[in-house]
């Protein structure tokens, strides 16, 4: 079976990883000649609204996409060609933060408190209705932390005007969260829904650092499948959904979703039975779902900027490398490397081990969430 | 780091894959055009002995093979431009039955009985001496199967020669084995060696059809690990080696071995901590060996000939496919899928599941072998 994706970077990279041993062909379209996915499969080097590639792509039998910021047009030209999974339509949904806003209140799913900002007098209203500090943040293309401001004060808002006012706006309530944590699903065309054990996740300067899968509460992981549930049925979906959530207390806010594999997630690779990238795969082509069990305790770090040198950490069992083959770039994601242990005790014995693949205020944090499983 | 592969088949697929999460840029070069590897990495599709081929590889960090036929004369015009793992030595060793036979004596290693023949008079003299039924098998160039027979009169002699009697041949002794099994070793550049627990094989008309991690006895492991051991050491060995042997009673004698990863050990894959093609990869090109742990019991199905369908397979928890790609041909490898489970317990209870995927035959076979562990 042939299978188009649109956008070749590290999630495209390991949809192939996954999809190979499948028996899958890939077409790859991405406009940067240098995209980590290019020496995989056939890669087209072009725009996404490129006639020819989108031909291509409508020439493959399944169509998805690595990132959501899909052009629309783009999509609209090869939709009734080619079974496009996740749809156009859910993609659109994910790439308004209004609108998704606006539909997680429609599904009766708690979110941070919100407000749209048009102007500067919209912004000057938002700030009094939901206080300070608060989140602004352009409604469309922001991802890992770009095109958002955090607002402290009155001058805050002036600057924030300033550098973003040209754009349709949206501020969020800053949340005083215990912790943060997603739920990664997927969704087969027939309606069949498995979703993988919850992750602890950690952000600095809005960039996923680390993400754990830790025994949660059955109540807990519960009541984030419902959420998810709810809205991959809602959006119709097929194939590969992240939530991310807030944990406060007992609530669990819905903040913002992601309609692809995720980095929240990559520990499925080697810590659950079947990964998030074969599994997107699996419901996109129409074969049967894998299992979502993890295999005991993961917990995932992000590179940023450089990969580390693969030495002394290789030699740690069961710690997993993925160097995605791109070159360094300041706040650039440029690899992963999981640590997988049979439970959250022996984890938690391994991470001295960890003292210098991480930061030391993370290493903490993750010690403490496991003491506390 | 840059890694050339002489050989594109199912092998190198694997290598592949196992080697892009670590960063590994490959250039695979094989004389068929629709090798199932071509599609990964730089392919060159171009005879193994080809000037600018060889060139190419020349220019990687290491290069290894797929298989171990390759002309010594191509090894030849780049080991001293490039480091090629495991040696030259190695691969040559390999490539001849009787000398083969000849290191496993020499190293006190347990065969069967052997005689070397080049003649007809040969051929009397070797059955006289080692009896009927035994084994005549080309020297060089035979593998699953292909340039062997079984002599079981007078009359089989008299084919058998016509047959095979212009190549250098070997006989061997016909075993009666209790069952046949292989090890399979990671050697590291400084001489670090590593095993996985024994593979227990099945072969039908001298291909392997099914490998499983069974639990075997400490002993048995034991023993094993010292041969493998032997001839590692003897071979200055670097890289995944597989030793094949017949196990009699309390004697485990030694059948062949492959210098490469190998099919008795796929079931490394998604059954073991650190798989035979990422430790492979790992050895030949310097990094820390992964650990060889199993993760419970696995069993590895090959797909001879054609692949089955995917479903209703796939909806198996924890089995895995593995699809290389190529067309239906008889007699040939085109796939595996492996099942793996927390131990043989677990595993013996999900047979009956694959009952049609496999013939019933060999499914007794193995339970029958997983009941006695």
């Amino acid at each position: 079976m042939k299978v188009g994706i649109l956008g070749g970077g590290q999630l495209a990279r390991m949809l192939v990883e996954a999809g190979t041993p499948l028996g899958l062909d890939f077409t790859i379209v991405d406009p940067k000649a240098d995209a980590c996915a290019a020496g995989m499969g056939r890669f087209i080097h072009a725009d996404y609204t490129d006639p020819d590639a989108l031909d291509c792509l409508a020439a493959c039998d399944r169509v998805t996409c690595d990132f959501e910021n899909v052009p629309a047009d783009a999509l609209a030209v090869i939709d009734d060609r080619v079974a496009v999974r996740p749809s156009a339509a859910a993609l659109a949904a994910a790439q308004d933060r209004l609108s998704e806003k606006d539909r997680f209140t429609r599904l009766g799913m708690e979110t941070p408190g919100y407000a749209e900002v048009n102007s500067r007098t919209d912004l000057q209203a938002a700030v009094e209705a939901l206080g300070l500090p608060a989140v602004v943040k352009t409604r469309r293309m922001g991802y890992d932390g770009k095109g958002q401001m955090v607002l402290r004060d009155a001058e805050d808002l002036e600057l924030a005007w300033r550098k973003l006012g040209e754009y349709p706006l949206i501020v969020e309530q800053w949340v005083a969260f215990d912790h943060e944590c997603s739920i990664t699903a997927v969704r087969s065309g027939d309606g069949e829904l498995r979703c993988w054990p919850v992750s602890r996740t950690w952000h600095r300067d809005g960039i996923l650092r680390l993400a754990a899968s830790l025994s949660v509460a059955e109540s807990r992981q519960r009541a984030a499948e419902r959420l998810i549930r709810t809205l991959a049925e809602d959006l119709d979906y097929v194939g590969c959904l992240t939530l991310e959530l807030f944990a406060v207390g007992d609530r669990l806010l819905a903040n913002e979703f992601a309609p692809r594999v995720h980095n929240s997630a990559h520990w499925t690779i080697e810590g659950a039975v079947c990964s998030q990238f074969e599994n997107h795969l699996r419901a996109v082509c129409g074969l049967p779902l894998g299992a979502t069990e993890a295999r005991g305790a993961s917990v995932m770090v992000n590179f940023i900027g450089r990969m580390p040198a693969p030495c002394p950490w290789l030699e740690l069992p069961d710690l997993h490398w993925h160097d995605y083959g791109k070159s360094a770039r300041e706040g650039r994601k440029v690899g992963h490397a999981t640590l997988c242990a049979p439970d959250a005790e022996a984890l938690k014995s391994m991470l001295p081990r960890l003292d210098g693949l991480l930061d030391s205020d993370l290493l903490r944090e993750l010690d403490s969430a496991l003491g506390a499983t």
